[in-house]
């Protein structure tokens, strides 16, 4: 009999808190949701309790208020962070509080509001949390980020449907890519982060130098970092617990080296990014740095982004996605980063996931710079893959092996 | 033209904004609000950014994660309390924030919890939020608390209406008892406040030494705490800013002395405590301590109330309310003490409120103690007043005043 969608968002839930977030017994969660999302926030709390969770404690965001900031709020309000809320937030993932984070909203909910106001909002924000920010980056803790529909959201991915028929669809794709229309969602799952896992390791053996990507409005060598290590599936939190950090996930993901990237880049996919669309990107990097970007739309919105910190135009994340893979393979735009991201090969600008580098944890800020670390305010990802990109695998030697040949493994 | 109920909504916000909590510019502003009392949460927001607020932070809280804790949670999550947020949350008032408290939701919420459970969580959170208590108890900042309607909370008011209808009915209620029904709310509130504000001046001048009710199942002397101030309306908060604590009210109130509290005492209307409701209370003081509690309905709830430490036995507040004020014109039992105690004489079990003691704060904790003061975990208010009522100021030499007389001043 096939399941209600009480039963799959039930499924969803567990899923996210027992695998993806892999709460423990006696762990604290806390999870960010929006007030609509109350349902699967409900849901949620309750299976980490049945796990044995110490304490759940949901902060729920309310876009209205949001909104609500710019329109009504001074310039001091524009610019302020909450320090006392960023530094209890800091202290329960030091007492190892996990995290689930539900991603879903409006991806165009500051369309009316000035650019500039969201810029100034967005890089205090960024820099004024970046510690917390940290904390997800390095996997000091089990985490996990997963996605909740909203009509906003539902009605950009199917335009012209109803709400009603809109979310259905929307949530419909979600549970596909998240397994959850599988007989056994958890064993699925287990099964693909598990394949993920094989597809890293075999890229970690090729230990290469750099990673070339070419397609339409693409020629771009991305360094890679020392002691580069490639992740995918599975995250392993120093906290001793390993997680699912993202539902869906199909990326292999590494370092690339802060100074060593060169070329042409074109995105492939628009970018849902400080409430704007950013479509059409293209940029230009010289040793590591992006000295020229534009955009078709939303430009003032990335490059405001770009300009967060010194080393916003650099790169945190290189990551290969197949295109066959299964958020792809619904043939949607999600116009948000957790979907996209994973339907296509990507990079990100700013701050680089410290776990990608084997030893990171060692090393003082100097030596991260020096082994090619970036460290920014900011961690945005941008889509560059699609069905007409070949990427190569180079040695330091300047040898080659095709990794991917019209955005498909060349080998298995 | 009658106001539509959004506007009245809006004036309301505006009522506990401006006037209730006043707030400032450049001040921040915490409102606390179950996820259905967003309408209103919304429009607080609003306001308040509109005053200047360099801040506004909403946390919502989700009664359905409240059931859930006690129904999944570990006996570990029953009594666990999160340090970081308390002490995150005093810091934000250090710093001066102010607090808008939205209350609604279900009086009867934990009806179907083991009410040992319901005993040990709320004790461990009263004795863990203490700190933040007294900031709200001293008035070391602004703050207001305000009510919302939920439709478990209209439907207990108004049963055998429909939802719909009971809760226009409840809102018609508060918006009358609030002023907001008036022609000019704000001007309208701030003549109320006044009034009250003129009542204590005179009670203060009249400088008894104890209070004593007598009514029916109650003949109570209870003595004040030395340099005792009646406080009504206003609350003078030590940042320097006037607030209206409470929308509505109808109290001018003091501070009982911890020792000399003695006689029989009935409650007059029901209690919603912890999530149950307790009705028909009575009780015996001795020598300021309640020796003797019972209830007909909710004991159990009761008695855990007063178990929480040695200073819950003994008084911490009480108030004077005239039997035709507002909330009592109604003529509706409100099961919400915010309205309930406004509608009837009442005493708190408990911590007392420091701006009842003139140079309170520049007392140590053993010269508050030796003055009366009672500190506490908790601070519970109880009805125990009716038309029914008689109350005499009694002064030191035992020439008494007559106060009320049949639940109305007996002088104007």
């Amino acid at each position: 009999m096939p399941r209600s969608f009480e039963e799959k968002l039930a499924l969803y839930a567990k899923l996210a808190v027992r695998l993806g977030v892999n709460v423990q017994p006696g762990q604290e969660l806390i999870i960010s949701a929006d007030i609509n999302d109350a349902p699967f926030a409900r849901l949620a709390t309750a299976e980490a309790y049945k796990v044995g969770a110490k304490n759940v404690t949901v902060f729920y965001s309310d876009e209205v208020n949001i909104l609500t900031r710019y329109r009504e709020g001074s310039r001091e309000a524009i610019e302020y962070t909450a320090g006392w809320f960023i530094d209890g937030m800091a202290r329960a993932m030091e007492e190892n509080a996990c995290r689930l984070v539900v991603h879903g909203g409006n991806p165009a909910l500051l369309k009316q509001v000035d650019p500039e106001l969201v810029r100034i909002a967005s890089k205090a924000q960024a820099i004024a949390t970046q510690k917390l920010a940290a904390f997800i980056g390095n996997f000091t803790i089990n985490w996990n980020i997963v996605a909740s529909v909203s009509p906003e959201w539902a009605r950009m991915v199917f335009p012209g449907e109803s709400d009603e028929v809109a979310m259905a669809k929307l949530w419909d794709a979600i549970f596909q890519c998240s397994h959850v229309d599988t007989e056994d969602p958890l064993k699925s799952w287990q099964d693909h982060c598990d394949e993920l896992a094989k597809r890293k390791d075999w890229l970690n053996n090729l230990n290469f130098y750099s990673l070339h990507f070419k397609g339409p409005g693409t020629d771009l060598e991305i360094g890679l970092a020392e002691n580069n290590r490639f992740i995918g599936g599975w995250g392993q939190a120093r906290n001793g617990v390993r997680c699912a950090p993202n539902i869906p996930t199909e990326e292999v993901f590494g370092m690339p080296h802060r100074l060593r990237v060169n070329g042409v880049v074109s995105s492939t996919k628009p970018l849902s990014l400080r409430g704007q669309i950013v479509d059409k990107i293209q940029v230009e990097f010289k040793d590591g740095v992006a000295v020229k970007a534009k955009a078709e739309q939303g430009e003032s919105t990335l490059i405001g982004l770009l300009d967060t910190d010194e080393s916003a135009r650099r790169l945190g994340e290189v990551a290969l996605v197949p295109n066959s893979a299964a958020v792809s393979r619904t043939g949607l735009l999600f116009f948000n980063t957790l979907y996209d991201e994973n339907a296509a090969c990507h990079i990100a600008f700013g701050r680089c996931i410290g776990e990608n580098m084997t030893g990171y944890e060692n090393l003082s800020p100097e030596q991260r710079l020096a082994a090619g670390a970036n460290e920014s305010a900011v961690h945005v990802d941008w889509m560059i893959g699609s069905g007409e990109i070949d990427i190569d695998g180079v040695h330091k030697d300047g040898s080659r092996v095709p990794l991917m040949r019209s955005g498909e493994w060349a080998s298995a």
